[in-house]
């Protein structure tokens, strides 16, 4: 298996986590998508993504992308541990909790955004960190609403699922544009004791090997 | 059950597709984003969905957001038609052109976004127009690309999936922004063999009791 992504790229982030939570062993191909104007934009890497976007996922012959579809691709074939509930309805839950992020805080965030932000828009670096804080505290505050319901030690109760997979690598972000978090207790809490889990220790940007 | 959706969501008419493709009926509650300074905002409906946002689905006791989330519900629920493949690297491609729409291109143009730029930012209408429409083409490109290797009839081969459903509201967007098309023949024929279908006919944003 083959892992192409960059070590802030949050969707590559989750994917890290995943593989590491089912103990699945894969090599980990960086694309630079900052470095000579962005190698995702590469003749190369267009060929297996026309999206010019990481990460793309390769299982031999199987060419994969985004993110939730790949981890649940994994769920199918490696189904321990489970990463989603087996009751339809709490299934939905999870996955629901999971796009809560991967649909509406994510993208409106992403490089790409933030590139037409600065570039195209010619945002000040004040207006462009306003619309990231504004993205972010609109999602977290409506996740740390529907949290206060599900959560226990995770996103869902007690276990640990693909919602909480999402979670890690957005409070990451959050933390990198120096979001106050001090209303979203519920979100911490579940982002300290993910940290504490092998598997989303060794997925962490700074400890991927292209990390700067 | 209960739909409660706006018209023109394109996240809502997606259940809308599901639920009739399956044959199920349901309650159509409209929630007017607009009037009233957007009812999706009210006390009410925030208690039912904090992220104040449509669809919300109800299923008894069951309450669920995110359009994605819910079709794959049904999808346990009622199997029949089958909106994904069994075979999970087929599932998963289906399912990754599926996000390729809600995670890719749908968030970057919903009515919350569009509003920021035109407030917050102060953008005229040629740049917000501008925006809208860099964010279909670019997610538009790539998926014309990918569907020239996946596509029959529809997105997958001739099977209708999850991946048309999602396809054919995001077609309908860019009509109403007057996209111009004619660099995507593949979506523009799916969005047409779709429409041909009751199911998709039936769920278009103008047969809603609360078209305008």
């Amino acid at each position: 298996m083959k892992l192409y992504g960059y070590w802030r790229s949050s969707a590559a982030y989750r994917v890290r986590i995943a593989l590491n939570l089912k103990q699945l062993s894969f090599e980990n191909l960086p694309v630079h998508l900052i470095k000579n104007g962005g190698e995702q934009h590469s003749i190369s890497y267009k060929a297996l993504n026309p999206a010019e976007l990481v990460p793309t996922f390769t299982d031999g012959d199987i060419s994969l992308n985004q993110s939730l579809a790949i981890i649940e691709y994994l769920e199918e074939m490696y189904p321990e541990p489970a990463l989603l509930p087996q009751d339809p309805a709490a299934k939905a839950k999870v996955r629901a909790l999971a796009l809560d992020i991967a649909c509406d805080i994510h993208p409106l965030n992403n490089l790409r955004v933030l590139q037409y932000l600065s570039g195209t828009l010619a945002l000040t670096d004040e207006a462009k960190t306003a619309w990231i804080q504004h993205w972010l505290h609109t999602g977290f505050n409506a996740l740390e609403q529907r949290l206060r319901r599900s959560a226990g030690q995770y996103c869902f109760a007690d276990t640990l699922t693909l919602a909480d997979i999402c979670l890690v690598p957005q409070v990451y972000n959050a933390q990198r544009f120096a979001l106050d978090m001090t209303a979203y207790p519920i979100i911490s809490a579940i982002h300290h004791h993910c940290q504490q889990l092998a598997a989303f220790a060794l997925a962490a940007p700074e400890q991927q090997p292209d990390a700067q």
